[in-house]
């Protein structure tokens, strides 16, 4: 994440992992979510602020989940549903669950299928927020596999190349792999030049935002550095749209709307949910995950791994760097300090649990 | 393909489809390729100069095999082995035959584990050149499935992001998915700013290279427009090297660089030949497909993409823009131009082929 995003020095408050752990656990079993449920969105939001993703951790999810569990626009004890199965891949019914309690279950049954056949993946219909997908195809790297996970999560955001609408959502993807001695590769982006949430972190934040990054509100690129705009409006009256990456056709923008178009098949079309820029749902999730035993020996794998990793990481940095680095090596040496040192939070962050959880009279020890 | 690396009209010599398929083949059987080899191979190049992708059609790439062949660096006839297979995936030991013969292959057969488990993926080691990945997902298209295909051909051409030595090489990926009335979405992209190929047909078009696609010899990124430069030199010696897509970090080469990395180790790692940055070989190839019948109801599939495809199209453009397309699109009706017009190649291209048939002694019908 670029330094314009992190929480300035002065405003942070860190919490050790098992005290945000327990807290977040608590507001969503007051939510009415299941213990293994709560479990597991929980560990798919520390599990992103431990390796530094803070736009896809409590911060700004938290508040909004249990808005919409309150609203019953989520449900918090969902009937989830295998509508299609073969022996590697499987169509699941999220019954208006969240993202990410039904992600980790989903992400264990593609690992289930590629144990047996060598590959699996399952699609996930009907479901709220992901919130992100990094944290799955690590769940494949625990296994020896190389993990996939697309989300499709909210369309009417992102102008194609040569167009003026909002047609995608910020459509992100992840892979992983392992490797022996080098921290997992873990590549996970937005396929926008910037992710949804990095907006509301940099009007926390008061961080700028750059030449080509989003459009006005008629989808002309805005080609100077502005403030962070605060959203009004969706679905093709917002006051602001966002670019593919890319940015402009000649800086390749191309390539960021056609991988988010990947997204939206491999997600959406492929799980029946069809079209979210034409129907407006909340969108679908993708998990796949491939043996790699399957294709060759692991232990080679995870050595050739290494090799590369290093090769990358010894490589001589640019006049204005000072290392060169792989996708995952800095989410894994921040989850490491993390796990040490705590979280980082800003301080309005810890504000909202502790005013949160005075309201609905539960402990809230994070201090 | 941006209008700068169009070949320009006055310089065109239209061929129709069967002269040009033809004299390929006899072209590669004279090289001791065999009847089947050389149909598949002259498919993939053909196939490529029909959707307007000349970069990986017979221009550049015809005369780069037939020096190869004859120099004993492709085998024309290679014994192609199965050296680990799993109910959904193979490991192919291509035997150093071209890419593009072995590619329709390998796709086949992932198709065909696709038919049967629902997925189906083969990687192929010890290959050449595979002409690009935009052919061998639309074999899966025609068989109602969604697919997919990377190379990692040739390391050491591009620098990583923060990094100033050239390691990874263009490393394409592509997918492809059916629609029911609208032509198939085909997104096929090299992971840098510009394909290497590009740079050939610049330096026969004249076209500029714009700032931020290449960097200098020393890896610093050149933000001015050159002229295109003429490549000297390899691995790390070469007179200037390639940008991740994205180009600057600030706008997101990290998700070129990252993209570029899934292709090296989807390919290079899971097929066991081992890094190419580090072991400089020629790379090798990952396909793969998705029975869509084993997620979701194909019918209802393909209309969905009609109706996510048609909002693109329909969508309003950008004011410098006439209209708005997707991934295939533009391709497609290139297609359909071309096979009915002809394919027009640049008049030096023809006179390589007029010379070089004149020299092993077979005809050259082609204007």
């Amino acid at each position: 994440m670029l330094d314009r995003f992190k929480v300035p020095e002065e405003d942070k408050v860190y919490v050790p992992v098992e005290k945000i752990t327990k807290v977040t656990e608590n507001i969503l079993k007051s939510s009415g979510v299941s213990e293994d449920g709560a479990k597991n969105s929980t560990s798919v939001l520390i599990g992103n602020d431990l390796r530094g993703v803070e736009t896809h951790g409590v911060s700004n999810g938290l508040r909004l989940y249990v808005e919409k569990y309150a609203s019953g626009q989520y449900n918090s004890s969902p009937d989830i549903k295998i509508i299609r199965e073969s022996a590697t891949t499987a169509t699941i019914d999220g019954d208006n669950g969240l993202g990410a309690e039904i992600g980790p279950l989903a992400m264990d049954m593609a690992i289930e299928k590629a144990e047996k056949y060598g590959m699996g993946c399952v699609v996930v219909s009907n479901t709220g927020h992901l919130a992100g997908c990094g944290y799955y195809p690590l769940q494949a790297v625990e296994k020896d596999m190389i993990g996939q996970a697309m989300t499709s999560g909210g369309a009417g955001l992102t102008v194609p190349t040569w167009g003026s609408e909002p047609i995608l959502g910020t459509n992100p993807v992840a892979w992983a792999a392992p490797a022996d001695e080098m921290p997992p590769f873990l590549f996970d982006i937005a396929t926008t030049q910037i992710a949804s949430n990095k907006i509301g972190l940099a009007l926390r934040t008061g961080a700028k935002i750059l030449p080509g990054w989003i459009t006005d509100k008629d989808g002309e690129p805005i080609l100077e550095e502005v403030d962070a705009p605060q959203r009004s409006g969706r679905h093709g009256e917002s006051n602001y749209h966002l670019l593919p990456f890319g940015g402009t056709r000649e800086n390749g923008s191309h390539k960021g709307f056609g991988l988010g178009m990947v997204v939206e098949i491999m997600t959406n079309e492929l799980s029946g949910m069809g079209p979210a820029p034409v129907l407006h749902h909340e969108g679908s999730d993708m998990f796949a995950a491939y043996s790699i035993d399957a294709f060759t020996d692991v232990k080679k794998f995870k050595k050739d791994m290494d090799l590369l990793l290093n090769k990358i990481v010894d490589s001589k940095p640019a006049s204005d760097y000072e290392r060169v680095v792989y996708a995952g090596l800095m989410e894994s040496e921040e989850y490491t300090k993390r796990s040490q040192e705590g979280i980082p939070y800003h301080k309005e962050v810890i504000e909202w649990f502790e005013n949160y959880c005075s309201e609905i009279g539960i402990d809230c020890e994070l201090r």
